[in-house]
């Protein structure tokens, strides 16, 4: 559902160099060359200490969908070069309107636990198609698994508190905010204010009022009376158009009336001033008069960071409204995923396998068909393995820092694991049945409760080890020193 | 075309709260009430001195599309409050479904320079409908007023150098990605990588290729010849996948295969290292091979202000290749756009003028029905006044700082000016002939060539002045000292 936007297909969603090089694979005879590309992130998002997979279902969508319109090849038909003669003949066309996608894509579940260097998503195709997926992979999965994880982050502060995501008015786009709902929803919020997200999604959503309700009205105290006359049973108060604790008093006014006909007053909200202080006193006032059930919502460009100081200070907050620092995860408003070439066949079907050299240890790639181990002991997850499952292990494996190879650790035969990636499609063909979203929520939790306390701190987390199966750790390494051999370096 | 998202109508694209405020309004036979809504912001972007106003497109089709869909009324009826009970009552369904859009906007146009407390759109209608409309349109207008502003200040760096938008893999969701690139191209960039944004918005394409290309082949040359033999009019080589400068060095062998065949090397490009020293050398080595003419073009997490520091570094750069923080505006990722009501209008027909409180003087609304005059003299603009057009302007005119009573000027009545907000929908009809993106795009460097300089500074930019005519600062003022009686504060 989420991919069907503009009324258009959107094969086109991608760069076009995406296509120029499909064309030169195809000019080249390479078009139908098998080859592997692992999408997969750097750095932990926020300074964090984990990273939360989602977006899957968005890339499911994509390739289901995945098909050039009449329209789209009109398009790409109609592009010119420099010289203003065309870029691609028409042979081109043809081929991309026959075309079928036939790529086997291995990828993490939604609302898994994962970490640098970890492929997200395997792709595993004809070299043409593979390429022209590496834009809109990249383009879902950085976003929402950004937004998951930002969510995780605020469901750790906010512990058994209500979290609702407000952000759609300040979202990057209707996209942004619709995606972002979902993906909040996912790593740990419970409700939307986002109609659109809840229809399509099946999130429960929830909402106050604005200022302008009660601007609209001759006093503070009408208004509130009014909403609770018509919308009984979803009575939040927003108390600070005015002043925050008048309006506290008027919430509590509203109360008595809904009481005297059988409600009871839901909430009010504070949004603006010193939410520590006016969250305690409007406690003290709701309480006095007996509304000792009734929520304090607060909101006001709140974070994880910004909440975790109110609750040391003290606030008597339980439902938090989170818009923008969300919904754009605002100090960080990017994942850096990359989508790199692994391997590719030769022609005597064997596996070619591929790295992109950097000066920076760090931006070197890692080659091979990778899958993630995870094991795990009966206190947790310990450790990740990426490893090569063209090379099947055997007995005891041993595992390397992939930045300082002195640093090692072995596993017995029989150590307790679970491999990450699992199938999504095999030849084109959906065969991966998609937990519902609400088990891709559970999942996060899950997930969380099973690792070591310290990945979850903000401030300078522990960082779990994840390293390279020794035999691919070995094959990178003299891949790397073939390559510097080859391509010298200039300097 | 934009809008048509998620092949669904986007009625539901708001927050709950609008809904149940639409329900109180009409529960309270308030729904058909006049009122009037601004939408503004109160800070510009980035610590800037500028802001682009962008989105009214958008805006246009939002609104032209419009409708309850039978699906969309069925979630509505299906939502329920705290007790488990229907919000909603079937009489509220029936009205959303007849109900056809009836609002007057005006607004500023595409490309226009907009500065703090000026309402980029302002919407009069029945209250019930500029209720609804208040989410979207945030959405719209803050997300491509904020890239525009960004992209602008880009350009304000770049020159007459070609900047390319590269950012879709890293936007926040397809649209993040699709609607950036027109929200850049508006604001000053040359082209884009994003094929559906090229198709959808008349937008230029262009590209280079990715390593996976380079490391599907033996070597680095050799992926350099075959790409210039089927690309011929499309040359850009990346050259870094390996060693940058032995990168260059390639790229000037297959660049005199191209001059052989006729055609030539087009440009090379940087993407990671020291960029200021690679692109001198880069320029030695090209120029030294007669390839004088070849664009070095750069990438890699480029902002304005490392564009700025790699030229005053002396760096040969003279194409900009900018993803993530253009399209995501990574140092702040969201405009802080607000919808507030400014006056409604009471049974006699009077306006009844209405701002919302705050302790903070920036964060206390303007009422009126607000139009902005832009004053200008034989050097350019001078001066933004908002006045109320219930307050015709006869004669001299003074405007004073809302935030700095004592500052004010006052205006001839023969100074030159022009009102900025025009009419775009009356009674829900469009009456607005759209300019086209290019004139759009033409527009924000006209725009900028006529204000001082110092408004265009990254560091302390100088402060635009936008005043208050002295009638609306006045009957704000009065308002303010009325609403502290009738509401007092609680301290």
């Amino acid at each position: 559902m989420i991919n069907k936007l503009y009324d258009t297909s959107l094969s086109l969603l991608t760069d076009l160099y995406q296509l120029t090089m499909a064309y030169g694979y195809w000019k080249a005879g390479k078009a139908e060359q098998e080859a592997v590309f692992n999408l997969y992130f750097r750095k932990h998002p926020f300074q964090g200490g984990f990273t939360i997979a989602c977006g899957l279902n968005s890339v499911i969508d994509y390739i289901q969908e995945f098909r050039f319109s009449p329209e789209d090849l009109a398009y790409i038909g109609s592009l010119k070069g420099n010289d203003g003669n065309k870029l691609f003949e028409p042979g081109f066309l043809d081929y991309l309107e026959k075309m079928e996608m036939q790529c086997n894509i291995d990828a993490i579940p939604e609302g898994t636990v994962v970490f640098p260097n970890e492929p997200l998503l395997r792709v595993q195709g004809p070299i043409l198609q593979c390429q022209l997926l590496e834009t809109p992979l990249l383009n879902l999965v950085n976003f929402q698994s950004l937004i998951a994880t930002k969510a995780a982050r605020m469901r750790l502060v906010a512990k058994d508190d209500v979290l609702l995501e407000f952000g759609l008015r300040r979202a990057q786009g209707p996209d942004g905010g619709v995606t972002a709902s979902r993906a909040a929803y996912i790593g740990g919020f419970d409700a939307t204010s986002n109609l659109l997200a809840g229809k399509l999604y099946d999130i429960p959503v929830k909402g106050t009022h604005a200022h302008s309700w009660v601007m609209s009205f001759d006093t503070e105290l009408e208004s509130f009376e009014t909403y609770s006359q018509h919308l009984p049973n979803n009575v939040t108060l927003l108390v600070d158009t005015y002043d925050s604790l008048n309006g506290v008093r008027n919430a509590i006014e509203a109360g008595k009336s809904l009481r005297a006909r059988g409600y009871d007053l839901g909430g009010i909200r504070l949004d603006s001033g010193d939410l520590a202080y006016l969250s305690v006193e409007s406690r003290k006032l709701l309480d006095e008069a007996g509304f000792e059930k009734t929520n304090i919502v607060a909101s006001n460009d709140l974070d994880e960071y910004i909440m975790d100081s109110l609750k040391i200070q003290g606030a008597k907050i339980n439902v938090w409204g989170i818009g923008t620092k969300l919904v754009t995860a605002y100090d960080q408003p990017a994942l850096g995923g990359v989508y790199k070439l692994a391997a590719i066949k030769s022609a005597g079907g064997e596996w070619d396998y591929k790295l992109k050299l950097s000066e920076q240890a760090i931006k070197v790639s890692t080659p091979g068909i990778q899958q993630v181990r995870r094991f795990s002991d009966n206190k947790g997850f310990v450790s990740d393995m990426i490893f090569n499952i063209e090379n099947p292990l055997i007995g005891k494996s041993t595992m390397i820092d992939p930045y300082d190879f002195t640093k090692n650790r072995s596993f017995a035969e029989n150590t307790h694991f679970e491999d990450l990636l699992v199938p999504i499609f095999a030849n084109g063909k959906l065969i991966y049945s998609l937990p519902s979203i609400h088990e891709a929520k559970a999942r996060v939790q899950d997930q969380l409760a099973h690792f070591y306390k310290g990945i979850k701190r903000f401030v300078n987390p522990h960082t779990y080890p994840v390293g390279l199966e020794k035999h691919l750790f070995d094959m990178k390494t003299e891949l790397i020193m073939k390559l510097r051999q080859k391509e010298p370096e200039a300097l």
